[in-house]
């Protein structure tokens, strides 16, 4: 993960942010509230998750596929790509 | 979220596990870990936060819809559980 | 499926659709029209399956859940749902 | 979609079986077959129509970004892939 720091930061508070999701769902379990709010916080940190991963994805595209200091380096991070693509989509 | 002590308890360590794991992103991210690495990280995170949501919206169709105080209540369960799968299943 | 004659008619018009969403991305192949292209049209049949698919199981919540014929009866139509939902959130 | 003629008929037999497939379901829909058989089929056809998906993105990660003719090509097929990753991960 050779990015900018920009980015590194921008991602570091995304992973943050989710954290604090999961404590608003740990709250919401021991005060016992309804099971539809838990599930709509469970879909909102599938949602920010899924934003998260999309970025770290775009962003390893751009750095290590179309970037890529050579023709093998650009091979490992495609077959990378893959790997992660197949967890997703199957 | 009325449900048993023992299912409450569950829960929580699963959040709290989930936790550990997004700690592990953040740690990754500042040691600039390799793309990959961070990608199966996220991987595992999507599995283990769609293993709790599985969790909890079948203690939700158990309790609420299966076992509802009447039918007042049951149709309630069920159009919460219709809305929260329209946001997985689209 | 004891639906409604009008719902199974629905039903059967979308299943007809996505056939003909498959037969464009055969004749996209045939014409081997770029990647892009064929990649949108999967995306679109998946979106169309999905909306299929959450068409169904609501049906299955209302007909089979909310109205079943007795406890027994309700108890495997949740254990059903159950089951589709591990495949698809997991 | 400039792939080998080999690639070209095995997608095109793929898309044939998810047509097979949905034809299925069709039947599965007049026949009034329980709707947790029609979940079920539904369910392969995800499964099937995800793995013809990954194929195709692997295909074009291949021919069009680790064998792109030119940067300016390369960069056109990574940005295909984003948009569409972007529907699957979101």
């Amino acid at each position: 993960m050779s990015h900018t720091i920009r980015q590194k930061k921008k991602l570091i508070a995304r992973v943050s942010r989710l954290k604090g999701q999961l404590e608003a769902v740990e709250r919401a379990l021991e005060a016992e509230r309804p099971c539809g709010d838990i599930l709509q916080l469970l879909a909102s940190i599938r949602g920010a998750l899924n934003g998260l991963t999309g970025e770290v994805l775009e962003d390893h595209l751009h750095e290590h596929v179309l970037h890529a200091a050579d023709e093998k380096a650009r091979a490992e991070a495609v077959e990378e790509i893959s790997q992660v693509l197949r967890t997703y989509i199957r």
